[in-house]
């Protein structure tokens, strides 16, 4: 059985540094596919090509418009390939719009001086979390286990008025489960709602922008993280003129930080 | 007078979304320009095309290799022009090779909700700690001044060879002093010494791979802050496998946190 998530992301070669792919309804957001899952879709054009050098190490997506249920092509752009490090640069069509338009930087990654002077933040065991409701809501969210310790978004706003907390930690997973390779860490990483519904406690338009993705280890340190769910951390720390920056981290159980990501974040409020 | 930074920064438009720039010996880092110099150039070329929608809101820049002395030329490409947003593809090449990437996401802003949850750094008067001295140093040091609070790397290892604090605040402007802009602001983000000097007292090769800028007020709210100088912090959160991380806040000295950023640095330890 093809996980949803490798079904989501298939390409087909079109030749000449062109794919091919399709919007899948597994996972639909409110207008268009869920952000990550296009982050995930764009890194594995390059995550396939023959001429890929080591791991990713860097991943930035610009949402450049809806993305409209259907066909769209990618063109595959290897900008430069040196010793140890390749830049691409990769593009997103539906018909002649772009739709996204992506950069990603890939490295042979070596073992040498290692320090983490971030902390693991402390959770109480995922079992005694129940996970989010997400039946009836928007498909993405019923592909993803979510259990919050903290910062689950109620569509509540506060009392006073005031604006809420920005933060959230949670255990999160695939699901199906599924190992964790960069094309799933790619999509997790776009897995905290935008900040700003917590913050008013009310849905309104917002979308994201732009998104950063760093990669802190490589295929192998991924693959010892076999089906766990991840923990993660999400927070935001500037909210004006109608933009707002939000960040995030991805933990694996035995407390090594596998991707940190920022993203800046459009708002009508 | 014009300033060094908007030499270093001058394009000659040649037609076709073309620019011609020439690298600048006023910011010369090691083995190259100062990567701020060269995301400051990046974005100039889109704050300049006739075509530009607003303020710029997202910047990435990817050092694909060094720059050598001399012309480089710039390709701008419009990827995308909403009703209120505008996406940039941005090519840097010497002869036929790609030396850097980056795209930047554009934003007509407009006034509603603001809410700054980040806290401004408290740091002693910026009269009384001494600006770093920097004769005789990089070119580029010299067009800054650092005001360091916290963190000026000394190049002295710990004596018990554990890692030192990743962490730096500090005052920081251009010199000469330069009015607040995206230009100068773009550089600035790149201000923040690779933490990697600091971690272990010692130099060793390292260089920024990706730089993502974000920028949290449009061009009025930058023109406020004059040429006071910013209050600036830097930190990383991981160092594994010859890539770490480094973030920092450039912040107005009236408490408004204008710039946050991002870089994935290659290390060799």
């Amino acid at each position: 059985m093809t996980h949803p998530l490798d079904l989501a992301t298939q390409l087909t070669p079109r030749g000449d540094g062109l794919f091919e792919g399709r919007t899948s309804p597994d996972y639909w957001n409110m207008m268009g596919p869920f952000g990550g899952t296009t982050a995930a879709t764009l890194l594995r054009a390059a995550l396939e090509a023959p001429a890929r050098l080591g791991d990713p190490v860097a991943l930035t997506v610009n949402f450049c418009a809806p993305i409209a249920e259907g066909i769209f092509e990618i063109e595959l752009i290897e900008a430069r390939t040196n010793r140890s490090t390749q830049h691409w640069m990769i593009v997103m069509r539906q018909g002649e719009a772009i739709v996204a338009t992506a950069s990603a930087v890939f490295a042979a990654r070596r073992e040498g001086f290692e320090h983490q002077p971030a902390t693991l933040p402390v959770l109480p065991p995922a079992e005694s979390l129940k996970p989010m409701r997400t039946e009836g809501r928007n498909a993405w969210l019923q592909r993803y286990e979510f259990r919050f310790a903290e910062g689950e978004i109620r569509f509540e706003p506060k009392a006073d008025g005031t604006p809420g907390s920005a933060y959230s930690s949670l255990y999160i997973r695939d699901l199906p489960e599924r190992e964790l390779d960069f094309i799933a860490l790619a999509g997790l990483s776009d897995t905290f709602l935008v900040r700003i519904f917590q913050v008013l406690g009310t849905l309104l338009p917002a979308g994201t922008v732009s998104l950063t993705t760093y990669f802190h280890t490589d295929a192998a340190g991924l693959a010892a993280q076999g089906t766990k769910p991840l923990i993660g951390v999400a927070d935001a720390r500037v909210f004006r003129k109608g933009y707002f920056e939000q960040t995030a981290e991805l933990w694996g159980m035995d407390g090594t930080l596998l991707a940190t990501s920022v993203q800046t974040v459009y708002y009508k409020a």
